[in-house]
């Protein structure tokens, strides 16, 4: 088979770039490839099913993505319809893949992902300095790329590049705006990284907790919910929104920032940004910690647990401790709930330990506080992902672009080093 | 010219309909006819230039979108430009129309709204029982929206139908599920207004203040801004929010209950909705009323300015409810900043006035208590469109489906009474 993914470069489409809606590309080429990514492989049948189109469509959608080594077919299993067995239509997670980086409080982790979702090769450091400086940051995460790269099939081709990063960051550049527990302010940390890479790609940067959000609405604990809360507690308290379908960004990047949601303004505890009475600041592992008596000792996920234990032990300091922390993410729920009606609200990181500690508290506010209406059919779940849940979102925000537009993405990738020609 | 806006119906698609997503349909077609419906006219090179596509493109796209009755061409003006001044594509504002309601507290309104956005022709009563049914509410809507349809223009047809609703609307139905004001809980207030009007449309039901928002968005304070944040004052506090320009609606048509965030759930007041300490108790009307000492007064934006004129003059009771009232609306700012990221929010009804007697009052919270980066770059406003901004944002809701895939929404279009054949 030839390789078209090793396309002649310089193909131009016939228009600048940039500045076209997502909805005037790609059409159904996106929309089927997308349906493969998130579901694996699909029968030509069910293709056309959910698509709403019939199957001499899908034939034609499916060739030309397969032209371009971005599915194959493969012998039908029995569907037990009537008519001919459907030929089932594959992801071509060998040949497309991108690069995915996660910048998170403890580590450094870089991934080649393939389309369809799965981790293919991944590499992991774990950061030696509280305060390490962007050109650290960006040679070793720079040095895990070109070595995942290099040793990636030869038939293999990166199509995207994406990283989570644990601070605010503005979406159009990819700069840090904002990244206390990396001492960052205003680094222009994404074009760096591209830089360094030197594939000729951009690279699309996000704030870790909105691509937990993402990654969990894809593939996680938010599955079949086209409305997402995602509430992450690990130092601080972050969150992501995904609103039909779409993370919510806001104009800049910084949406989406729940743990600065004034619950408590007369009063609460100071926060890390300068408020009061943030939820963060209600909730957070620091508060749970000093209200069991625990300061000092333990803290994270560890110290959390022990909280929940001692109190399902009998611990009364520790059982206060939890209901205390139970009624502000009660009332935090609350919030989410009017305001975005979701289908599924997931607590992660140390958030997901409270919920299991306190999940009563939590829904008898919700309960009392939220309007019937929009609770009746929202879910609350602990996060189905582990500790790859941003970097599966960070693979996600650089698959975007090709599941938007597969054939103009494959047109204007640059060829790269290490690529033979077809 | 032949009127192909009353075509041949039944010219079936290839396809069931209803499952396809926006992305696969329309297309280009949709982009440019939104374009004009939004900006009104344009010249073939500002649409190129907008759409990032060439002249040709748009010269095919206009030809098409012609063909169907949906635009027109006009001579150009001078442009200033080098070369052949561009043609100007018009939308055909009295040939393409929506039937728009609006069932507000007070009053039922209709219109005939053209493609553009222009109220062609409107119908308005005020409600006469504080309670009405549903029959009651439906027949004066329908004998509005028939004698409206029957004043059309023989060459126009109605490609859709919109309404506002002072209440909780589930979106998929247009089924009322609470309407305090009205009475009403669980009534099938679209469906019936639908088999009223008999025009074999559907009616596209939505909650007052998500049309307020997107009629902002689209032709008000919000022009401009991908993400906007609407909270609206009447009797209570409503609000509706535009996410990367699209109306948050939740998994049933819910969200941005902005008025039922609670922002003081320790001594904060009773609220209507059964909570405590919600926006719409602390900043409504009724709270503001009463902290000036005016409970039993004029009600609405007449007794609220009445607080607001005399606080100017010295009056220091009224001025205390103002600052009470503006401290707790920068609350909640400070939370909608945090939460959206918004290019603008966008202050209408009664809190168009708090905001106009408080404004220093909520900048000061909202500098003292939102991220700095996710208020760099916002800006409060109060509404641009007047009493009529529901009424508008149900026009665009019914606008909608024909904006997103102009041919499919007239092929399937039935023929109505009225109309001639071609």
């Amino acid at each position: 088979m030839s390789s078209p993914l090793v396309s002649d470069a310089g193909a131009a489409a016939d228009a600048p770039q940039g500045a076209v809606p997502e909805t005037a590309r790609g059409g159904n080429l996106g929309v089927l490839l997308r349906l493969l990514h998130r579901h694996g492989p699909l029968s030509r049948s069910e293709l056309a099913d959910r698509m709403a189109v019939n199957r001499s469509t899908i034939l034609g959608l499916t060739a030309r993505l397969a032209a371009a080594g971005l599915v194959r077919e493969e012998p039908a299993t029995a569907t037990g319809r009537a008519g001919r067995p459907s030929r089932l239509v594959c992801p071509e997670r060998d040949r497309a893949y991108v690069l995915a980086f996660d910048v998170a409080v403890d580590r450094l982790v870089a991934a080649r992902v393939g389309l369809g979702g799965a981790v293919l090769e991944r590499r992991e450091t774990v950061r030696r300095r509280r305060y390490p400086d962007l050109d650290e940051v960006v040679g070793v995460l720079a040095g895990f790329g070109g070595a995942l790269v290099d040793a990636a099939p030869r038939a293999a081709g990166c199509v995207g590049v994406g990283a989570s990063f644990c601070g605010l960051v503005r979406a159009a550049d990819g700069m840090v705006r904002l990244a206390p527990n990396m001492g960052w302010a205003d680094l222009d940390f994404g074009p760096a990284l591209g830089r360094r890479l030197g594939l000729g790609l951009p690279v699309a940067v996000g704030n870790e907790a909105h691509l937990g959000a993402l990654a969990e609405y894809e593939r996680g604990a938010g599955a079949g919910s086209r409305n997402l809360v995602y509430l992450h507690g690990d130092v601080g308290v972050g969150g992501g929104v995904i609103v039909g379908g779409r993370l919510l960004d806001g104009d800049d990047g910084y949406g989406a920032e729940l743990g600065h949601m004034i619950v408590n303004p007369h009063g609460g505890r100071p926060c890390n940004c300068g408020s009061r009475g943030c939820l963060e600041a209600e909730v957070g592992e620091a508060a749970l910690l000093e209200a069991a008596g625990r300061a000092g000792g333990p803290v994270g996920r560890d110290g959390v647990r022990a909280v929940v234990d001692a109190a399902a032990a009998g611990d009364a300091t520790a059982r206060q401790a939890l209901d205390r922390a139970g009624d502000w993410l009660g009332i935090g729920a609350v919030n989410l709930i009017n305001l975005f009606n979701p289908g599924a609200m997931v607590f992660g990181g140390v958030l997901s330990e409270i919920y299991r500690g306190a999940a009563a508290r939590i829904h008898a506010r919700v309960d009392a506080g939220s309007l019937p209406v929009s609770r009746e059919r929202v879910e609350l779940r602990t996060a189905a992902l582990g500790e790859d849940s941003c970097l599966s979102g960070a693979a996600e925000l650089a698959f975007a672009p090709l599941l938007c537009d597969p054939l103009g993405v494959l047109e204007r990738r640059p060829r790269q080093l290490g690529e033979g020609s077809a």
